[in-house]
This record gives C-alpha cells, sequence and structure tokens, in this order.
C-alpha cells in the first residue's frame, strides 16, 4: 500500500500539460509507483483535477494541484476538498505561482485540511514568503522563485542559498513542517543539490510531465535521493 | 447512444453538494439516462470536475460547470477545455452566478469551445445581461436572477416577464441560440410555465441533486416536457 | 464650462503613467482644455484616481479610469461612483483590457452611474464582445484590441474592418450607443481613419501622456477632428 | 509638522463611507489634528483614494487603504505605491478584510513601500494569519478577526487572548514588527485594554466615521491612550 509517502519525497506535478492528460496521466502515475518500488523512494503525482480519482486509484501517492477556499454546497465550478478527498487524494499543493490563493484563504485551507486528514503544501516565491506561510502550518512549503519555474535552471543550484536560508529559518520557527525545493528541478544532479541543502525532497514538473521517458527520468531523480539516504543524508 | 442533447432540455447541475459528489453523482446520472429514455426527452448532468470522467462514462450527456480560460500548459490548478473534452464532457457551463468570468474571457472560451465541439451554457443574471451575452454566440443563455437561485421561487413563475423578454430579444439578435430558465426551478409544474414563456429548456440544481428521490423528481420534470411537446409545444 | 462633452470625442486615459501623475496630470488636462477651446473639440482625461478631483476642478471633462460594483459603505480600498462623482468626474471607464469586470458587475454598474447621472464608456477587445457590451447600454463602447494597445498601430488603420463592423452592428442592436475607436491610435491620421468609419471619437493613452509635448499632440488631434467635421463629418 | 507618526497610534481608516467621504473627510482629518496636538496622542487617517491628496494636504498623517502590486506605468484603473506616494500618504494599509491580497503581492507590495519609504499596516484574520505575515516585515500588522469587524465588539475584550499571543508570537518572530488592534473597537475603554494586551495601537473605522461627532469620539481615544501613557504604559 504506497499511498502514503515519506520524505525526502519527489512531488510531480503535471499541471495542465495535454502530454501528462488522461491516460498519459495514467501512465505516468504506474511508472511513478514502480520506480518508486524498485527504488524505495517516495513519489507523488498531482494529475489535472479531471484525473485525480483515476490516477488516486492506482495507488500512486496523489495531491490536487488547487483546491477553492469554500465547504462543500451551491459553490458552481468550484473544487473543495471534500470532493478531492473523495476522489482518493491524500494531498494539495495550495498557492502556487500559477494559482495563487489570498493568504487568509492558505490559512482557512490548511485548517480544514487536517481536519479532512489531507497533507497541504504551500509554495511560495520568496524565502520571506515561505517562512511566513510555514506559520501556518502546512504539512510541506515549496520554494519556487517564480523566474526559474520552468526555466531548467533548478533553484537548489542557482539559488543555493535561498533554500538553505529557508530550510534554516523555518527549521527555527515551525520545526514540523518540511521544506520542498521547487523550481526548475530537471536532473538527479538538481535532486541532490536540493538534499544536501537541507530540503526534505522537491516540487518538479515538465521534467518528467513532458519527458519523451518519463519513466526513465523518474529513475534517475529517484536514484538520487536513493544514492543521498545511502550515504547517510 | 444518448450522449447527444435536444430540445427542450433538462440540465442539472450537482454544484459543490455533498449530497452529489462521487458515487451519489453517478446515481443521479444513471437515473437522468432512464428517466431520459422513458419519457424520450433529453436530460443533462453538469457533475463536480472531479467526477466528470465518471458520470461521462455512463453515457449521460454531460457538462462541465466551469472551464478557466487558459489553453494546455503551464497552468497549475486550472481547468481547461482540453481536460474537460478529454474527460468525455460534451458541452461547459460559463458564468455561473456563482462563478462570474469576464466579459472577455466568455467570449474566448465561447470561441474556444466551438473549436473542441463542445457546447456551451452561458448564464447571466439580468434579461440584459443575458441577452448581451447571446451575440457572443454560445449554444444557449440561462436567465438566472441570483436572488431567485436556490429560492424555491421559480423565475417562470415569478418573473415571466424576464423570462419571456429575453427569449424575445435573444431572438431578434442571435436567432440560433438557446434560451434556458435558470432559477428556483423546483417542479414540473415550473418546467411548465418555463416552456410556455418560450425557453428551450431548464438549468437547475438542488431540486434534484438534493432530492429524497432524484430519479423521481427527475421523472416528474421529464413528464412536464414531455406532456409540453405532446400538446404540440 | 466645458464639463460637457460633445462628438467627435477625444479621449485621453492616463493609465498609471509616472509621466502623467500629480502636477503633470493637471498640466496635461489645463492643456486639453486650451486646445478644446482652440479648435472647438472635445477633449476629456481619465488621471489616476488619486488626481480626479484636480483635474477635474480645472473644468475639463474628466472620467474614472475604473470604478468598483460596490455602493458606498464598508468597502476599504474601493473606489465607488460615489466617490468619482463626488470628485468631480463626469464618467467613468469600465472594463479597460488592464483592468476587465465580470460581465454582470459592467451591468451593474452602467445601471448605477445612469442613476449618478455618469457618462459609461465600457471597453471590449473584439467586434462581438464590443457589440455585446452595447446591449447594456452604455454611453460609449471602446473596440480595443489588446494585441494593438501600446502598439502605436491603429485599430483604424491596421483593422479597419473592426471598426466598420462593430459602427454597423451596434447601429442595430443599440443605435443610441456611441462607438470609439480605441487601440494604439497615435496620429491625427489615426483619428480621421476612425471618423471617417464612423467611430464618434478615439480613446487613447501613451500617444499623449508619454508625448513630450502633449499639448502638440493634443492639437494635432483635435485638428484632425477639426477637418473631420468641417468637411461635412 | 504632525505628519510624523509615534505609538501608540490611533489609525482610522474611512472605508467607502458617504459619511466621511471629501469634505467630510477633510472635517475629520482637521479634527483629527487638533485632537493629536491636544492630548500629544498619534492619529492617522486612511481617507477614499480620491480624497488621498486632499487629505494629506492638512498636515495629518494619511494612509491610503490599499494599494495594487503593480508599478507606474500600462495599469489603467490602478491605485500605484508611486501616486499615493506622490499624494502624500505616508503608509498603507493592505490586505484589509475587504481587500485581499495574495500573499506573495502583498511581500512585493511591502518590499517596494520600503523603497519608497512608505510605511505598511498588513491587516490579518487570525493570530496565526497574523503573525506569519509578520514575517514579511511590515510596519505593522493589524489583527482583525472579520466576525468583530463593525460588530461593536472590540477583539481587544471579547478575545483579548487572540491579541495578546498575537502580541507575544510576533515579538519572537519579528520584534521590530508593531501590532495593532483592530476589529470592533469603539470607545475609549476598548482603546485601554488593547494597550494592556500589549497592542501598539488600534485600526478602526466606523465609531470615527460614522460618528455623530467625529471630534468627540477621536477625543475620548486620545483620552484613553494619554491615560495609559501616563500610567506609564
Amino acid at each position: 500500500m504506497p499511498r502514503k509517502i515519506s520524505y525526502p519525497l519527489i512531488l510531480v506535478n503535471l499541471k495542465s500539460y495535454r502530454e501528462a492528460l488522461g491516460s498519459r496521466a495514467l501512465a505516468i502515475a504506474r511508472k511513478a509507483l514502480r520506480v518508486s518500488e524498485e527504488y524505495g523512494v517516495s513519489i507523488a503525482i498531482a494529475p489535472q483535477i479531471v484525473d485525480l480519482r483515476d490516477v488516486a486509484s492506482t495507488g500512486v501517492p496523489t495531491f490536487a494541484q488547487h483546491v477553492d477556499p469554500v465547504p462543500p454546497g451551491s459553490w458552481t465550478g468550484h473544487v473543495t476538498l471534500e470532493a478531492v478527498k473523495d476522489a482518493g487524494a491524500i494531498g494539495v499543493i495550495l498557492n502556487h505561482s500559477e494559482r495563487r490563493l489570498r493568504v487568509s484563504d492558505v490559512g482557512r485551507i490548511v485548517d480544514m485540511s487536517r481536519r479532512y486528514g489531507l497533507l497541504t503544501v504551500v509554495c511560495g516565491d520568496m524565502v520571506d514568503t515561505a517562512v511566513a506561510l510555514s506559520l501556518l502550518k502546512p504539512t510541506m512549503v515549496a520554494i519556487e522563485p517564480p523566474e526559474l519555474i520552468g526555466s531548467g535552471k533548478a533553484v537548489s543550484r542557482v539559488s543555493p542559498h535561498s533554500v538553505a536560508e529557508t530550510v534554516r529559518r523555518v527549521r527555527r520557527v515551525a520545526a514540523e513542517v518540511k521544506v520542498l525545493c521547487g523550481a526548475g528541478i530537471t536532473s538527479g544532479e538538481d535532486v541532490r543539490a536540493a538534499l544536501k541543502l537541507g530540503a526534505s525532497g522537491v516540487l518538479l514538473a515538465s521534467a518528467v510531465a513532458k519527458a519523451k521517458d518519463p519513466g526513465a527520468k523518474l529513475g534517475e531523480l529517484a536514484r538520487a535521493v536513493r544514492d543521498f539516504i545511502d550515504r547517510g543524508g
């Protein structure tokens, strides 16, 4: 039963990519499961909402890419925590740079998620924001400088100081909150750099979702995590 | 193959109701199929996005409750036309009073929907707005005075003039656009009133989605449509 | 008393330009007054909200660049019709491509503006949108293809068909609504082209607001209007 | 020159109240100046944007109620830091419960404000949010439980624990950030309670803005601050 996650975590955001929609989302999910078992490394998938239920049913740990800050009820066209929980998700990504939330809504959703037993990954664009958001007590914060998203330049290598400082400051103000490294991660090398800086995992998207061979790419990333663990973290 | 719709249409919006989520959405969809066949009346379902694929796979004509005005790509947490099409929807509801869109986005999505072969139902809150939106050439406009939504008071009975005027004016400026009656519809009597005023169908939500027996309620509505057709429209 | 406008109208949007803020907004307003009197051509100014009161007090016809769809009351940080009226504005620009509104809000503000005795200029990005918005009965609609805004390429010359078709279709569905030509207008030649296509004026921004000599630029535009009128429209 | 503020601070938000617009905003500003001098207590005013320049010109310390997260430029209908600075404001209120901002925008505006030499008051609705926002290093955070806003029930008396905990936790993570007490404050008694809990001032609205005699009300509040100071804080 691989639905639980452990750290270091590889969290793959499929965004609204055509290359990772429907049957292709399922194929990536199945590869993630296989690679995860092969390397003993936790891999989770955040598919498009239309694919949430099917991806979750593969057994891969599944995250929603966003939820709206509303309860069940008269909310036409919204995505609720109730719905993503019912669909089998184990967590939600919040405040991604492509889907920003108001700060009070982040707080409200994090609180509600806890009651639903859902994990939360809150994204922040700068060190200060990421640290501030950690005080809302999500499960994880992800630091994602928007200028690096999709750039192929990993925050863990271009701006190692940001990651290290976020890790250090979050540890001080909200020690139980994990820090993910989340922009421009494309290679095992980037993953290694992130983990060395103290990150508890990576949040990435196109490198896997648009890869010619997503399974091979996931293998490369998982191997980097495995090596890091084997060398004693 | 009941995936096509015809007019008069009964369009059931399941909103974010807990009572109409997951397995309960599927149950309503299956009842809609059965009632639709029994009376020879078109019934379509707009489930929550997490349920879109499963509901569509029952064969019931399925609408998304909303889509975001973005193409496939780097759009974390958005719902694209590409995704709802892939999930099996035949159409989308746009600009519902609980999910308003900017006017330029309505135009853009209607145009894109046409290319995807998706039907569009654009909601408007007043006669003027509904008529204006008909000029963007959606398949249907739905007139929904917000003060009547969920009130149990049907626009077709409380404000028949609004419906008749919308029908008359839309016919003049955009003759091919159908008009749905959409607020407070709860009974066969309300449906009959709407059709007599020239509406091509109804858009309703809680009366079915929160009914103790959604199948019986759908039967009542479909019977009203059937009677109307049999008397020669 | 030049506070009333007449057609053809030159409406100058100062946006949030630093070059047209505070004392520089006032200087442009005074030049507009002078040029307006010299050529007998109507010129109105839409300054930043902080400058609304001072610009209006010069006597130049003054428009707000935007208002929020809320009444007076507990609305921290909003701009109400009540406030822009109190500040001396005679009208408001709505739904500019840089400040889009939801379609129902456009309808609501247009209706409220009428009660305040305020004129309304509603922007639309495509022919269909502009025609649709004319049905909400604003005083004017402005057609502004976003790709031409700030481009220096005038819609009246690059896409004359759009303007002519908007004029023709608005005349048919909402004859009393005036059409402004509003993207990329920079020269007297552009103004002339707009008026020949049937537009009742132009909406422009940087060509005046960022001009080295805004008075000279306004003179060039007003002269084009004057010539057009003198030749019998 | 009373443009500088000191602590404890009384910050009066005039919202979009008709009772505090235009000439009535000016009258309140002048009374604030007089009371401030009489009691030696700092009072600042946050008027509607159309009144910003005139209110600032009275010499009263003036705050904008909101600014948009955009630089000067092609931003029709936005309120920039450049504009409120030019109009004479010394600070801005951000993220009021009636005008929420995305968390990344709060961070960006706080940073930009520092460069403009503008003070920042960031509102938060819960203890966690207020403490989190203090990490973005605004000048002040204001804790405003939305259910108390306009209720006449002061947070400092109904929920003293919230205030005390915010003060304590902000002191720990961002010691230089001041905490204002901001919901339901209507009397000198409420002010006293807030200051005793460690707040550096109060943010209030209707109690002054809609008072029959705003000067008398301001006197009552200033007296409470004066007494608190005289008793040695």
